[in-house]
């Protein structure tokens, strides 16, 4: 095991601004998606079988995103999660999405576990904390990802 | 004038998700169009005109954003947007979406102006930059809009 | 009263594809936000208080849709309701979504009335269904809106 | 070669409403998604392709739509396509969603055949007239397809 999933996804024309590229609050679909794919996949609970078997629902409570590159219609986007860390309740991670060689965007996220029927924050299950926690230890993907340069905005 | 606009925005059916609250990137779609009425109604130009008469567009390149506390649909949010700071061709601001006295998510944003047919930055036309900085130079919303707290996820 | 109701919509950035029109799904988003003010306006029954007070919800089951002419970003779409007939439990309507004198397209859409425990069709709440009367049995709209003609793509 | 074409897409969490089903308007962005495909596997040219190559893009001009049955979270849905008449600019198809067994939805739909500098209908480009006859004159798809029942709506 590593710590590094992959999801891709074609931008579609549902994707596209007026601009002929992908309209950024679409991205958010897209890292969600990722997110949804990496409990189902990695951590063998669909969001599904989270809200019915553990009553939990994990949403996202923050969100940095820098925008790179522009995505165009059929691009073919690679979303690369790495786990960062995991707290009681939370968890810390970034996704890089890539087209080929070029980063598009990157976005370092946390989302917290929450019981669904008493909608306040509640420690991970020991499922899956148990699973990310094997992740958090694997090895690093197969090349380091890059953090976000946080000055990349000042170059405008 | 004030460096302070609002737009108030409710919650419908369409932004809701299976836990009743407002789905996360369907935020992004509210912001935008905050972003857009911002330039229509503070600035004079709508994104139309701005891409007629001046042939600029003005993507998003960087977004933090904190979620405090759900949105339910109906709920009446007002999305809060002054300005921090213009570059040659950035414009920073951040935008706090309340409910009454709630604070339900605090995004700081950067974007930045773009030739429309050669797409790369450049900076603010004349006609834009003297009412943005007649902005920034106004007085301060009627009270201080507070920071986002770096460390708010650290309560989980 | 008349058997008319009106929901204007702006044609926003989000709305539109890269051919620089409203992408046709977002027609539905509009549609069923004149569904939804329409419920909270003229029944005065929002769509939360059909769910808490009455206990039902309104999915729609068939709809009919012909687009007729493009619309562009910043377009200020009226969208003209009418009702056609109300069932034991559903209710048939058409939509005309103009702009200035141009129609943009038709819609006749069927809806029905759910419990939302028992997810199966219920006879209308008598609340409702006097006020769909009433105004079934009002006045015609100012001008006759045409019906759809069933052979309008047949020039293509 | 069938006059057959399949699309299977899962529903994911941004598809659904507060009900916890399919909200209908992303029904559209399902079925335009499996246009888009269609023209990429079926027709060999994607929206992209279409569009640079051809100078054409294919708006939908009509469609009727019956909703049969709720869709939920995660159900893996088949969107199954026939084409049913091709005229000088126009192309008429049905496409019924499946889940398993069960029909979720069926749509009959035109679309057009426009160029895209003189936004109007220009008759099909030889080379996907060709394929489309093609796939009109092969054998039907494995058993027939039911036509919506236009009483369908009469059962309330």
């Amino acid at each position: 095991m590593l710590n590094f999933f992959e999801e891709v996804q074609t931008v579609r024309f549902q994707h596209c601004d007026p601009a002929g590229i992908v309209f950024y609050p679409r991205y958010y679909e897209m890292l969600n998606l990722t997110v949804e794919r990496f409990f189902e996949r990695q951590l063998g609970y669909s969001f599904n079988r989270l809200h019915h078997e553990l009553e939990v629902t994990v949403p996202t409570v923050r969100i940095e995103t820098d925008f790179l590159e522009a995505s165009y219609l059929e691009d073919r986007l690679q979303f690369q999660m790495t786990l960062d860390r995991v707290g009681r309740s939370s968890l810390g991670f970034q996704i890089v999405c890539k087209c080929g060689d070029e980063d598009r965007l990157r976005a370092i996220i946390t989302l917290v576990c929450i019981n669904f029927q008493r909608k306040k924050a509640v420690p991970w299950p020991a499922v899956l904390r148990e699973k990310i926690e094997a992740i958090l230890s694997a090895g690093a993907p197969p090349e380091e990802l890059p953090r976000p340069d946080p000055d990349m905005a000042s170059k405008y």
